[in-house]
């Protein structure tokens, strides 16, 4: 189905410009209002519109700048009304780490398809951790 | 569609089943065989039925008995031959945690319906971390 493929990489696409224009209402336009959210940060799960967007909020206020994803391994499946993506991004916006350096996240979105169109309604990003040290690993490289 | 929904219910009970039993064989069934896990542990993806195997003898090591996966909000999506799930599970089998408690893991599984039946071709796994310590977080409840 090349034409749903192409719908949802176009989505992805605006969430990726979304992030690094730091715009929240184009950003926050891709995603259902019951979109249940699994960040790298807590609460377990954010929950409807209004609380992922105040965490994106966040998330733009901790860079000096425009947040840089890029994109690799990314897989997409979609079937009518139903579909999920997963792919790597490396984040090299300018956070204040010690070495400057960007790391790589893992993430995943699940998306259904309405009236309005395709929309995300359940994303889950994140990183992995050192289980004995119970410190998370922003150095691996895919 | 009540039996696509009903069909990926008995295979997520399957897989606590298996992991509960420790049982990989039954646990690597229901996994395609282009996997691709992101784990809470590293690398950031395990490629391939092989790699997926080995990773989930080394879990089924790390605890003395059962491994007890609680699931809370799960949510199930699915049409013709595509779905995804997401859920909480509370992990309480007897591995070493200093205060002997379990904890809360996010979870969402991706799948395809194949010949053979449904099959999960991608799942992410995660804890939250507190991005100032780096530090991950297993004391969260829901």
């Amino acid at each position: 189905m090349p034409d749903t493929q192409s719908e949802i990489e176009a989505l992805l696409e605006r969430r990726i410009e979304a992030c690094r224009d730091k715009d929240i209402d184009k950003l926050m336009s891709i995603f259902a209002a019951e979109i249940v959210y699994f960040d790298v940060v807590p609460p377990l799960r954010f929950v409807g519109h209004d609380a992922v967007r105040d965490n994106f909020l966040r998330w733009f206020a901790e860079y000096d700048g425009p947040i840089r994803l890029a994109t690799r391994e990314a897989m997409i499946a979609a079937e009518d009304d139903v579909a999920f993506a997963h792919m790597l991004h490396e984040d090299s916006g300018n956070r204040n780490r010690p070495n400057g350096r960007g790391f790589w996240l893992r993430s995943t979105s699940c998306l259904r398809r309405r009236e309005v169109g395709w929309r995300i309604v359940h994303e889950h990003i994140s990183l992995p951790i050192d289980f004995r040290t119970g410190q998370v690993l922003l150095d691996l490289e895919p």
